[in-house]
């Protein structure tokens, strides 16, 4: 079973972790079968963790994982934190696929989109 | 003249700032004469700050300005922050059409972008 986890840094304001949570149910809705479920966890200040959302869909019945950052720059977050999460992981559950994915902002499809979404509101 | 300025937080991580520049030359490289101009500022941290990029886009004769914030939830800096620092140069050129665009975020065309790059790589 590929599990899908969008994982995003997390907010002290609730309706941005809910962007991220909706993100999850909209991408679940057009998903065409390339996941069995796609979740969304957090690095810090909201739920689930990280560790939370992989356990439970190692719980589950995940056998592979996609981790995909929702972050629009490489800091440490991307190049450390989540890694380090994801780390904690697979040393516990080491037959578990877990591949960590290009963070959002390095998306070479996303210039493009960002411009169309202009000219059509232009 | 229509210029396009995508605003972004600023980091004191320089190459996060770097990728939004880039995003800029790279937005700028594809887009078919929808602006004259595509440039980056920052809320703080880094620059140039969003006045002053829109104050130098006026100064080139930019008449009409679409200001695109580069981030994913609808925080305070997308709801207040940037607004106000429109409003400052709206009050001061009050000739000048300054449009604020819908935050990346809310683009209702990402979820799909995301689950296309991550089936490219499954």
């Amino acid at each position: 079973m590929s599990h899908l986890l969008i994982v995003a840094h997390g907010s002290r304001r609730e309706a941005s972790n809910q962007e991220v949570r909706e993100l999850a149910i909209k991408m679940s809705q057009i998903n065409a079968g390339s996941y069995d479920s796609i979740q969304a966890g957090f690095l810090e200040l909201a739920e689930p963790s990280i560790l939370e959302g992989l356990i439970k869909l190692i719980n589950n019945g995940a056998t592979h994982i996609d981790v995909f950052p929702y972050f629009l720059s490489a800091g440490r977050h991307v190049s450390e934190d989540v890694p380090e999460q994801l780390k904690i992981v697979q040393q516990q559950w080491p037959d578990i696929k877990i591949n960590l994915k290009p963070y959002l902002g390095s998306n070479n499809a996303l210039p493009e989109l960002i411009l169309e979404s202009l000219s059509n509101h232009l």
